[in-house]
């Protein structure tokens, strides 16, 4: 779709349409619940991963999720012994928001053509990553693919994709089932972009800003290929602790793409009210300058600084904000409140929405 | 890499290249192997399915892997709606050969641009397979990657990438451990090409032959893209039935890439010596007169008819015959011979091999 200078960019304009609005996704997922008459799911359809039941009160979880375009970003820098850390990120992840212990991730690798340098350098990256998450690479997939994956340059494409398998007590699956009006949400800070909203991020840095990757910004105290690539936070330690601390959480969420709407994932319909706000991380304010891109579009997209959150009863909120703060800055950024459409408030910015209807200005 | 029409045809100027002969491989290995040191695995690298152990005397399964090129026979034939059957059948097929059985799969389905009628038609062929292998489909991830994928047509571009799970008693793993000379060798029929050697087949039937999807080829008795497309054979309800028919199986082998070699995948190191083949397929004689490619590398790259194998003592060989003629021809190929070097004899082609060297001639 042509990008139309005039007005603010978004990410439809930048090339990513919401897997949502596609009829195609309709009838899918039609086809995919249908196979839990095969075989019955533990879970729905939504939440940040699956769970399969093993018999003995046991499930295991699995999620799978690629590296995205920041894979082009790599390719653009040379530097390809770090997203292996974000393949294992994203997965592991989001098999910590169900409540499991990761266990293992299998990788999958697809090249255009084989790249002596390119193999053992992500499997730097992966093993890095496997380290953070307190998981093994019991095997791996590599595709050679020259006519179904490009890149930037001739033969240099690639794409990398896990997939994390956990366990959990099927008594013990967090679902923000018991998520009460009044509980308090923590925000564990991101690293920087993490592994979302890369192409609209993209867009506005390379071809609105005419940056390069090499181009030193100084708000980023670095080039913005070294922004940009910044290995996305891995949550595990947090969580198990969390999860073994003596108190209850109610909800994790891992913030991906359409950013604080991830919290919403849940069983439970409430809303969330965000009130308190981390000082916006450099690489979004120069995006939302550059584009310019709106609050709104901004909110839905990137991680916003927050790259995993928290909810807890306000009794447990001192120990579990202690346990957050581990790795990274965290703070409570709101609260839980009585809505059953689920909207998602952001106030300090003025916005509200739903994962539906997405955010608009307060009034 | 130019292709010498001068010279037969091999895998390596059709395109592919081996994947052990990289160097970059050997770092990735590295890394991969150093991450059981974070968590041990329950088996090493390069049996069909990796096994991760859970408590309990359980393990869990996990194989991933994709339908390569044959997504771009689909493209070329706007056919979508089986080679989900493909992706749920190498996969779960790989599942059952370490004697776990398959639970669930999630898919990865990357696309150059959201397609309406591309997703539903993919939907319908996972939806197949999953009845097939009797599991469900709990979850996935759909990506857009514009810049990183590509097809055959303006925007067409996908790829499509499943990984499968199951449960395994760690008592019952099956790794070909008891494996001994004089076991029988049965080999189940392919329904085709399945999904391996795509690669050289299109470069000989499209590009040397000059065919066309829509080609009607007599051999075949249908067009060269309906041939090409027949789904995979899934294999899951002869194995499981194999399993729990009170007989020992020996080993289970999952006949892709490297062919007959898949049968070495065996903790014991023994040999193999295939006496006996069903007749050739015609898509593998059009193949290699095609080319021409030959022998050394057809049955390298291709299944030449034999989609699985399963090896038990010679006492059990009638009635695992007759339950692994369920729904596909069987029939008794060979015997397992003593030999610490792990050959390969296929004695009615004059070929012997090993996977480090793949096949020559016999003397």
């Amino acid at each position: 779709m042509p990008n139309n200078y005039s007005k603010p960019l978004t990410y439809d304009n930048a090339g990513v349409i919401p897997a949502n609005e596609s009829s195609g996704m309709t009838g899918l997922l039609k086809s995919i619940k249908k196979t839990f008459e095969i075989r019955p799911s533990a879970l729905e359809l939504g939440y940040f991963a699956s769970v399969i039941k093993i018999g003995g009160g046991k499930g295991i979880a699995i999620a799978t999720d690629g590296v995205g375009t920041k894979i082009l970003v790599a390719e653009a820098c040379e530097k390809y012994d770090t997203i292996g850390i974000d393949c294992v990120a994203m997965n592991a992840n989001d098999i910590i928001c169900v409540g499991a212990e990761p266990l293992s991730l299998v990788d999958y690798i697809a090249v255009q053509e084989m790249r002596d340098d390119l193999l053992s350098e992500l499997g730097k990256g992966l093993f890095r990553g496997a380290e953070l998450a307190n998981i093994n690479i019991p095997g791996g997939e590599i595709a050679q693919l020259k006519e179904m994956i490009t890149g930037l340059k001739p033969g240099s494409g690639f794409d990398l994709v896990g997939t994390c398998v956990g366990t959990v007590d099927l008594d013990k699956i967090l679902i923000g089932q018991d998520i009460m009006p009044g509980d308090s949400i923590i925000g564990i800070a991101s690293s920087g972009i993490h592994s979302n909203g890369l192409t609209l991020a993209r867009h506005v840095l390379f071809e609105k800003m005419k940056l390069k990757v090499t181009s030193h910004q100084p708000e980023f105290g670095r080039s913005v290929g070294e922004e940009l690539l910044e290995p996305t936070a891995i949550y595990v330690s947090e969580a198990m602790e969390l999860l073994n601390a003596g108190i209850k959480i109610k909800s994790f969420a891992h913030i991906t793409g359409d950013g604080l709407f991830n919290l919403t994932r849940t069983k439970a319909k409430v809303g969330f009210r965000i009130t308190d706000l981390p000082e916006m991380m450099p690489i979004f304010s120069v995006i939302a300058d550059g584009g310019p891109v709106e609050p709104e579009e901004m909110w839905r997209v990137f991680n916003m600084g927050i790259g995993f959150c928290v909810v807890v009863d306000p009794a447990d909120q001192a120990r579990a904000l202690e346990i957050s703060s581990r790795n990274q800055h965290a703070q409570v950024i709101g609260h839980v409140i009585e809505d059953p459409e689920q909207h998602v408030y952001i106030e300090p910015q003025n916005l509200v929405g739903t994962p539906a209807t997405y955010f608009k200005k307060i009034k």
